[in-house]
């Protein structure tokens, strides 16, 4: 078995980890660390865990990283500023480090710091970090020890826009409009575990808004997704807007395009399966199926529609995923299952809850 | 107009006596205090508020006591242990206190130093308090100088038990056993504005569940209610168990009772009928109309329904209310309404919001 | 008083008129007209009203006709087709009529036959039909006899355009790009009182989907009102994108747009701000505070927030409002008040509900 | 592998079924019939499923008993009244048959008749059917050909108070007064997969209400199930009053029991683990932690808290469980597993999805 630790558990990707790796055929979760709650059970704080994991919140104060360095994978469920800390000595000791937090998702430091407002404790190890999102980077996941999980956010619309940006690079002709509008709404758990008077249910519940609308973290994140898929000398630039739903899990994001001649001649529905046909994980919805967000619940599937209105030359992308799965925690397990040599699917391959 | 002050509107009894107050005819609200939040206008943390009312949180310090004094009606919308620090100094001025927290709703100082874990800052202003339901205590009401607003939970247990204690008294015979059950369902409102763990959308949403399994503050006031109407030898004792629904507002009380032989005999729909026959807010329904909480929405009515499984012997008493209109700010509306011998529904009389 | 008369009320858009009615100090709801409930009595239906009326739905036939010209004011909440049959002779015999769904809206014939399926029984009313938002047409409205109350995501995109529109029509210069993305959300009650799987509380709770992507009737009503508006050589088109939201009542539009060098130079903040200054309805929102659904629920406001990310050159507006009210019954009112030389407000200043 | 049809997968217990089922071991959905959706892929109905199974619905007409004669298990998710027609022919060909409907809880034929409103088409297969929990019935399983799979409501109050009655007949002493309270509350999915207006999500959302005040088929199931563990003298009767919660998913049952002197002196907290010790899906909950349905949300989990107020002789038993897995489909499984000589947790052993 390959021997797992995860650090920082109390929160929602912490226990969806905790929930995923224990039906993993192939690892065992030997260590899970918080300082706010060692010597607790983690069926203690999450009851549904009971008769699932005996395991118990540990704190081991200057031999952490010791007891650390003895896995074969560290997950990070923390948050941003922490992962940086260990990465380093944790990767020169051979062990595989993914990090659910930013701090290893912009290779670049100057956008790192702008958005982050820290500075960063292994700039250097920026550029070796691989972004997780195997159907992008499946390769350089094999041999990567060090991985940055992407945002909920990015996955959704970097998904939602490959097939796109690389229908274009191949013709080498610009087949969209620069500009890519994405109108994304989450589900209230990817504001994570806190105690916070704007996430009181009475204040969340039977009410819409958007946030962020000056600006959101995710933005540079889904700039940088696009710019590693661009091959052609044709940029994009992307107004990113996030909404808040009622709901707990469950991410939309209605991605925006304006087609150029060339691009209305193509036939995307079959792009899009072209480009998919061989990921478990992504599923091109046929025609007259919508997307809804509970499709994927609790799963790590995410699924896309493509509509062209010929007329009005939009080409309109509809993506849902379960915001803690495959946008999380889900993601994780897969990246760890491709850096381990293992099926990419294992202990994934479940159905998602409906109703 | 009557001057109005409202001590602590920060919360969501405070925005509903704000709402409420904005529509009543005969009163302005021309002082709101607040420490925290002093010299913002209340619309800017309740932009719903924005064209309805202009008011500005103030704190004037030492001389907050003798702007209270000038006015003519004080609410306190304020935790337990603030109105009691107040309420001498105001009511000697002449001035008519509401309290809506739980200062002055116990008339036994060994019951609220139990229950509240404080010491009473004023306990001989405890017995000539009045606990505020109109529908049992109108004629104190209309002389008193100091209202416990009551809590919400027991202004739906004693009016749903009203018509049965006195019908019990009218005959001088048990009607129904001595054990009265009383399991309740509120809204997550009844929380408070609170940022707080247990009540982020994430955790309260799409569950359910009891809290305070082993004691409740709101048994001794239901049974201290009970009392109140008991003029027989017959006692009564009472179960309390409340939950939690994933709604915003509304409150359920379904109130199980066994019925003696003589209780039995009684057309318990006509009993109830003839006893609420002349209140406005309390709407008993006919048979085969069941309560929900939607039907009360936003509003000051409480609805009852009445069944007698007679086989059985069983009788359920189902009751609705808003818990921030009749179980809070409406309620206290009400009780200013009598006590300044206004008509009693003034400002109050509107509809429920459905859906 | 003024005489009413609801021609098919057992809606949501109908209880809300019914509700909203209920405290209009100068009109009397004197006929509720429903062919399935004729007899039975409004609150059997929906007890909410228990208390606040007891109009009784009733079916007269042959002289139903003669019953509704004997009204002042006629509203229509009934399905499509249905006011289009009687609008004619009533507004001959001097009624004004009020269409709450869509025989009126579209002014185009082939438009409304090709995105409604059926012929128009009165075509030749279409011109003279106003197209009721009073804050675009009050003008027009008072001297109004028959009237189109708008759908409610034209209402919001309308008016969360028309600054934008009438700036650029006073400078005669493109200020924002050609193409007008509405990326819409609506609570569950834009769907009507229902019997419908897709609606479900176990299909539509906890879940996010949009759905007419391939084309939705409001479209051309959007695309309507901005040509009413225009007045300069720059036309416009709109990607509308509706989406459906757990929640009961709200409305939210995300409006996406492009700036021209020309439009970037405008402050928009203030355009907007002295744009709406005198409309009681319409709240622009200060810069820092974001507009949510609830803010509005169960009121006849619509807010606004606009930001212009200059970097980028995005104009992103967004607007809310209640569904229901502003959206339907609630514009349907402020319509009649305009209609009969009332306070535009009477019966609608009230405050919305929150929490 | 054992090969299983599914009659009727249309509902929500069909399609939980199916989930449950692509993730068993030992078992293949070979067919699944419907005659509405006769051709249609079950993932066409449910996209949820796609990627995990590829089964279409079949209806073979008169060929339909041959093809589930040759299957080894056969689950009815279809209403009642079904099963009764089929279960003759395929017990005597051998097949394993479990009817999720009522055709077969109830052993009564008077009862079934007076609670269902039909006739039964196979009276004499009452008594031989084995009414399926395994926790309750296990050794009779193990041998039975015919399961009724109990009810929901009924799963929670007969595990809820097995261990009560049993401790009464072990001591052969009234422990618990004669009248038992189960004050039960459900999410919407148990009211089925239907078109009906009351389940609306405008109508059912942010409210909350009881439902089959007068009486409710749960009942007898529930007095029946006491009755079979009924080894003494002391009969029990029941009040049983459902109440529906906005949540998709979940039951939550308040069971409220008056102690004897005898009852007082037993450690109920110690009882209830004693007697579940052995019971994997069965969790008694340690002092301290409340149960919430959430904690149990898909999954096969029903959790138990026991409160013991002794001053008021009250004993409070609250169970949660998820009503479509515990209380249908997984306790379907579960018994499958049990009368195939499986380990009864196979393909069960998930945990719950929080948040």
């Amino acid at each position: 078995m390959i021997s797992v630790a995860i650090v920082g558990g109390t929160g929602y990707t912490g226990v969806e980890l905790i929930r995923l790796l224990s039906s993993h055929p192939k690892v065992s979760v030997d260590l899970l660390t918080s300082r706010s709650h060692a010597g607790t059970r983690a069926d203690q704080i999450f009851p549904s865990l009971r008769g699932i994991s005996d395991i118990v919140f540990s704190d081991l104060g200057d031999d952490t990283l010791n007891a650390l360095q003895k896995c074969d994978v560290v997950f990070f469920a923390t948050p941003h500023g922490v992962a940086m800390q260990q990465a380093e000595a944790l990767t020169q000791a051979g062990v595989k480090v993914i990090d659910l937090a930013a701090d290893f998702r912009l290779q670049s430091l100057v956008e790192f710091e702008q958005w982050y407002q820290q500075q960063h404790a292994c700039p250097e190890l920026l550029k070796s970090a691989v972004y997780g999102i195997p159907e992008v980077s499946r390769d350089k996941l094999r041999n990567a020890n060090l991985v940055g999980n992407p945002g909920c956010y990015p996955t959704t619309a970097i998904l939602g826009l490959k097939p796109i940006i690389e229908a274009q690079n191949a013709k080498n002709t610009r087949l969209i409009d620069e500009r890519i509008i994405v109108d994304a709404k989450s589900g209230v758990s990817g504001a994570g575990r806190q105690a916070k008077l704007a996430l009181n249910y009475a204040e969340t519940s039977d009410n819409f808004e958007a946030y962020g609308v000056t600006g959101h973290r995710h933005l540079p994140e889904i700039e940088q997704g696009i710019n590693i898929l661009l091959e052609s000398q044709f940029t994009q630039r992307v107004r990113f807007l996030p909404h808040l739903v009622p709901m707990i899990r469950g991410m939309y994001s209605s991605i925006h395009l304006e087609l150029t001649d060339a691009g209305k001649a193509v036939d995307w529905q079959q792009a899009f399966e072209d480009s998919y046909a061989d990921e478990v994980f992504l599923d091109v919805l046929p025609t007259g199926i919508y997307p809804d967000t509970r499709s994927v619940r609790a799963s790590n599937r995410l699924r896309i529609a493509v509509y062209q209105n010929n007329d009005r030359a939009e080409l309109t992308v509809l993506v849902v995923q379960d915001n803690l799965v495959k946008g999380a925690a889900g993601q994780a397990v897969q990246n760890m299952n491709v850096m381990l040599g293992f099926d990419e699917t294992l202990g994934l391959n479940f159905a998602p809850i409906v109703p």
